[in-house]
């Protein structure tokens, strides 16, 4: 591949051949000493990121390479103008363009630049990495650009990577639904109506969203303790709890009253986090009546710091949760494997350091992909922006409580003791405990594609007298 | 006043007296030849919008007296230091960092400022067009300047006022709820068992925040036309609504984690437009069960392009509507006249250019202040940024169908039809009409405070095929 390119005339115009698979595996080897293979971030993954480094503060783009953090606005700054077009070839836009982006404080001025170059900046990287590099003189064989742009994980802090417009949060989780439906509703009447004929979203809160690492609060909120007194007390929540979510930010914005087709959704799809959907139950379950949740959600909600780019979940496709509902044409996919086979793991370590393992599900249980989102949210004309972010909705597997994604689930509204090491017992959340998403799929033959860690610990809530 | 201000020490750190109150009535006159006192734009107002104009194409910062638009960026740019020192005495903040935020393409950074450099900037304005202006060199008697600073309104173009991050709608407007209750679930229970104890509110979508004058085109949607066979259709709405509503925008953000106190939640709010939350009554009743409105509402929110102040308000404070329960201790306001008295109108003009006032009701008829929406918001520490918007929700009186803020309410669901001048009826709207919302408070002797227009026009919906 990196020889073909090399032989192309080196235009900024020249497209990539449209047989070129943006997921086409390079073997997972690389010349940078540090790496395991068995790196979530591995040779097939490259995810971007915002940070920040003592050496130069200022926010800027990265990605991840096994440990190690490549700070690309260095990298390309470095770099000549032909340099750049060798390692980037067929952009269609200018290098300078393209390397002006590398120094803004959020992902949202490359995400603009759409998924063809997006595709060539991942195998760009792929190719400087990779163990017989066509481009050794590049970095490789030179340490002290290495010594420059390379960081280690560690010594980098990171950012929320997009300015987010609006966040949607999707009901898509199936399982999750479903078990939902039944404590409130019975087996029979689970589901709603509308649940099979549209994914069914709302509005969340955009200004809450922080990177993982960030402390939550325990929110304070009006809560119906005494069900038959109707008379509400305004306390810390008693039960708090995570929603294991997938999350994808919008690459480019749509025009304002021209729906994106189902055909057109997935171009318009820059990348994947993690997301933990923090929600206070007892808050929620007086308040949501009849326009949905609020102050029980908008307190927080923690995202996994890199972007794993749409492409490298590519090889990872898999069908979603069948719906034998006939559904509406504009919601009707040809591609089947709609969804991405991403194992899921929560992590519950309390304050004493005891980290229990207490739930493993997977985001193939979606009855609803991501373009089907798109579709839906856009058939009204609702204009969506680069960098606004869409949750799956949580994510809980067919099985029992150890498949599911929200405490909810595991204790049944609080009905049962999740037992964790060390001997401590759950229902929600205590003030110290942490909780960890994780996100994983393929091989270290291949080259694991993982998402990082999306973590958040729980602080007490705010000195607060009631009445 | 004037004179006492221009007898202070003209430094930037004196802080106005605390008795000055913001709402002090300067005399409804000013030297400027083209003003007629009936505007609603008068000597009391001193709205902010943003503006661009063919002159200077760049959006810019400007105010309204009459039918004039003054370009604050050109004006502040022309003066010196010193004089802009007189004009605007005791900011706290250099004049320079004043003047920056007259450049911006949003009033974001001057809402940051707070409130108390807006009242003196609102002051200086009335001083410098007042009849008897202590300051006739900088304007009155400077007719180059305000060749170049002065337009007429229809010369210039309005844009979205400020850069809105999240936009949250709150259903505080009690005989909306009341009468949309008792249609769904009869008299009885007409008010779920939360509506008195907390400000019920939704996120909305910042995305499609419109300023007045953009055309709205029909969206379409999964309708569930044949409510026995429970099978969607995919089309143009057949019920698309207006919401006569009241928005504030927040002028300075507080710190995640941490709630604003009732006493302190005034200062957070910048001013105040007002808004047509445009609603698909159809997708909205198919979709909004359990997480509810979503596309039923996304597709458009239509604004006032000019900003009323906050303190130009505070003579028409009334009290809201009385709520006889308990409330939590969080929610109880010192400030009992914790509304205004603005009378509000909604027209529909038809493509024929009938004109017809369906509706009159008035910003009183709310049962939760803006101060208690800010209160609840930040309970649980949700953070609030300058430029988020804030809707009160439908505002309905308590009489009959014309003075009700939306045609689901004044058609009782479609069953009645309204007439309007020409002869035509409506149960809701028909491709083609125009709604425009108008509000209004206070008299010529003192000077009227009004918002302007707020008008959008029904456009046909997209080509669609359903099947």
């Amino acid at each position: 591949m990196a020889t073909s390119c090399q032989n192309k005339k080196q235009s900024s115009s020249i497209m990539v051949s449209e047989h070129w698979t943006p997921w086409h595996q390079v073997r997972n080897e690389t010349w940078m000493p540090t790496y395991k293979p068995d790196s979530e971030f591995s040779m097939a993954n490259f995810p971007l990121g915002i940070v920040s480094h003592s050496d130069e503060p200022r926010e800027r783009v990265a990605t991840i390479l096994g440990e190690e953090v490549i700070d690309l606005r260095i990298l390309t700054t470095a770099l000549d103008v032909s340099t750049l077009k060798r390692l980037f070839p067929g952009l269609g836009i200018t290098v300078a363009r393209l390397c002006a982006t590398f120094s803004e404080s959020t992902l949202n001025e490359y995400a603009e630049l759409g998924r063809h170059v997006h595709r060539i900046v991942r195998k760009g990287l792929q190719d400087l990495f990779r163990i017989d590099t066509p481009f050794p003189e590049i970095l490789r064989d030179n340490s002290n650009l290495q010594k420059e742009c390379i960081f280690h994980q560690t010594q980098v802090r990171m950012l929320v990577p997009m300015q987010i417009g609006d966040y949607t949060d999707f009901y898509a989780g199936y399982h999750h639904a479903y078990h939902v439906g039944v404590m409130f509703r019975g087996p029979d009447n689970a589901l709603q109506p509308n649940y099979t004929h549209l994914p069914v979203g709302y509005h969340g809160r955009a200004s809450s969203i922080v990177v993982s690492g960030t402390p939550i609060k325990r929110p304070i909120g009006q809560i119906l303790v005494d069900q038959e007194k109707k008379q509400p007390v305004t306390e810390p929540t008693r039960k708090l709890d995570f929603e294991v979510e997938l999350g994808a930010f919008i690459t480019k914005p749509n025009k304002m009253g021209e729906p994106v087709s189902i055909e057109d959704a997935q171009d318009y799809i820059f990348g994947y986090v993690l997301l933990n959907d923090w929600s206070a139950r007892d808050i929620q379950s007086w308040e949501y009546v009849p326009l949905g949740p609020f102050n029980g959600k908008n307190f927080a909600s923690t995202i996994s710091p890199w972007v794993v780019m749409a492409d490298a979940l590519e090889p990872f496709r898999t069908t979603p949760i069948e719906n034998k509902t006939e559904i509406q044409k504009y919601l009707r996919e040809t591609q089947k494997k709609s969804v991405y086979d991403i194992e899921l793991e929560v992590d519950i370590t309390t304050a004493e350091g005891e980290t229990t393992t207490i739930g493993r599900t997977n985001s193939k249980f979606l009855m609803w992909s991501f373009p089907q989102m798109i579709a839906h949210h856009t058939l009204n004309g609702c204009p969506l922006r680069s960098g606004d972010l869409l949750g799956s909705g949580t994510i809980s597997g067919p099985g029992g409580a150890d498949e599911r994604g929200s405490l909810l689930e595991m204790s049944e509204g609080g009905k049962r003791n999740i037992s964790l090491n060390g001997g401590d017992l759950r229902t929600f959340l205590k003030d110290g405990d942490t909780v960890t998403l994780r996100g994983v799929c393929g091989t270290t033959e291949a080259g694991k594609v993982g998402f990082g860690q999306c973590e958040g610990r729980i602080r007490g809530a705010v000195k607060w007298s009631s009445n």
